[in-house]
């Protein structure tokens, strides 16, 4: 029987709370099926461990996590640890370290999940963003000069490489092919004069290794525009770093809010283990109280079954949300019920059992 | 009688349709008030310029500029003109060299505008956005390495300095405290550790100046997210160069679309001409038309005049504005309506006209 490892980080806040209903999917799903496992090891690192030994993870974290087969996140953040500690220190270093370069987020409203938007038809919410994951605006370079001077200036420079654009759009183009799907390339050429020349002119050649995939190219404010007033536009996105954090969020918001949204960190070369964690932040004010969200987590849950290749379940498992949520007597409160953390999960298990048997 | 010389640049596509209507509206103004007039200069320059040659305005372009009270643009860009260089070489350089380091962007939403929202109260959409427009993301530096080879790498490189970051969010923070509203620092310390590290910095420096001004931040993604879901937290907005384009589409889009997006680009201390601008793009293909609605010129143009100093009309011709929608008989294709650019505009000239008469 095939055991997959699975290294759990559930950080702060509420990250404990919704990846334990995660966990709960995922060995249901192994359990019924029977011809695989799953074996969780769990980590105590994040921004209480940095307040106890001065780290969000030991010195040798990224080797102990080099050996999992993939990692499960929940959340990280919380006050008293600046913000640029805690994320740099800990979920931005392994996608990095584990050159996570794609990170995977699907923008679907589900049925019978909330719309804020009053002329959109459900179906038109229905797209994935391929977000560069790994340099770009994030690469962390810059310099801090002349400190606390009246001519202080700061530099952030963002680092776009060859090898990295032409990955991530790559992946998107085999992920439109194999679909049917257009793709669309968000940047900035107009005002950002190197790094999206340089983006959109990469986009040009790639696209032209996939002739038979539709094209679409779209200024980042014109996107987000867009995702309010017709989403329907968009199929695959691909996009930077930074672009993509913000059109995620946004994209969360039309979908269903931040309950929904899910994300994969994959490394498509399997080697270094891939990362799945809701987008959502820690909420530290909700923590432990049962009011948040599982579905994001269990959603990524459902993204590491796709990666370890049984899709239908990946499938399976966001068909039994979307039980839940059309059945509406199991819904968190952002949802506008009153189910706690743990009966979310256990009305999700109760119908990935069910849809299980009925195979 | 004083009067204002306006430098007019019409620019591409729609402009010129969009900005007759706005410079009808201000001669309207001043005729019925009397005391004041316009002088308006029309400048050809653009992408039609630049393909005879060979740039975007004339070498000494900036200098003639200069001698205004203010300059009035319409859009810049047309297929066959890269926008890095059409957008760079014209509006960014007017802006940077004049350093209208204040860009006004209110995000309100008229009476009678059609929002996306379904569950946002009107009165909600009501913030302005300052974004910093002089420097950040739109520096312009950068670097492009080992061009056309494997190791190709591109770096951009956004400047911020203290004096731009304190003076944008002084700004912020003076228009807050005179109309007793909140400041909401938009930023992303979280994953720019230079850049953004720094601005939430000085943020709280400068905050420590207002104390009766209360304040809030947000990292951009969620602040996408807000906008959608809860638009009604946010009062006076200050951000960045590159959040504040995104957010002020986003606010477009919430507002009742780019055709009733406004912007003022401001030189505070009046050393060089400000400049107004509609958000909008140039929209080439419905150029000429009469399909462009030009309220959003127009409320540009209402800008203007509370910059030199008539808050009276300029709250005036936005109460016109939303005169027109109320009453939906002279509205553009977009808003649902089949009203041609300049019966939107004569629409608006005559509500203007109408409530000059009763004051
Ligand atoms: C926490 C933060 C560093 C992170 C990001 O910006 O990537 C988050 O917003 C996300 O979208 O995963
Ligand atoms: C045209 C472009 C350079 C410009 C910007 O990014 O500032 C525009 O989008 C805007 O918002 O005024």
């Amino acid at each position: 029987m095939k055991t997959y490892r699975i290294a759990v980080i559930a950080g702060d806040g509420i990250g404990p709370d919704v990846l334990a209903e995660g966990i709960k999917i995922l060995e249901t799903v192994a359990r019924m099926d029977g011809t695989f496992s799953f074996e969780f090891t769990h980590f105590p690192w994040g921004c209480e461990y940095y307040l106890k030994e001065g780290r969000m993870m030991p010195e040798d974290g990224m080797d102990i996590l080099k050996q999992f087969d993939a990692i499960y996140l929940g959340a990280v953040g919380f006050p008293g640890v600046p913000d640029h500690i805690s994320l740099r220190e800990l979920l931005l270093v392994i996608r990095k370290g584990f050159d996570e370069y794609v990170n995977v987020r699907p923008v679907k409203l589900l049925k019978g999940a909330p719309c804020p938007l009053a002329n959109v038809k459900r179906e038109d919410i229905d797209m994935v963003v391929i977000r560069e994951n790994s340099e770009g605006e994030y690469s962390g370079e810059g310099e801090w000069l002349n400190k606390g001077t009246p001519e202080e200036v700061v530099h952030q420079t963002g680092v776009f490489t060859r090898k990295g654009c032409e990955r991530i759009m790559r992946y998107a183009f085999d992920l439109a092919r194999k679909e049917g799907k257009s793709v669309t390339s968000v940047s900035k050429a107009n005002a950002l004069n190197y790094s999206m020349v340089f983006w959109d002119q990469i986009f040009h050649e790639i696209s032209k290794e996939y002739p038979e995939v539709e094209t679409h190219e779209y200024l980042v404010d014109a996107a987000a525009c867009h995702f309010v007033r017709d989403p329907g536009r968009f199929q695959v996105v691909v996009t930077s770093n930074l672009f993509g954090d913000i059109l995620t969020d946004l994209g969360a918001a039309i979908a269903g809010g931040m309950g929904l949204a899910a994300g994969a960190n994959l490394n498509p070369e399997r080697k270094y283990p891939s990362m799945f964690e809701p987008i959502h932040g820690s909420a530290p004010d909700i923590a432990g109280t049962g009011a948040a969200n599982p579905m994001a987590s269990i959603w990524s849950a459902s993204q590491m079954l796709d990666f370890f290749g049984y899709e239908n379940y990946g499938k399976l498992v966001i068909d039994a949300i979307e039980d839940v949520l059309v059945e509406k007597k199991h819904l968190s409160p952002e949802l506008g019920g009153n189910a706690k953390t743990n009966e979310v999960g256990d009305a999700v298990q109760e119908k990935v059992a069910a849809r299980m048997q009925h195979r």
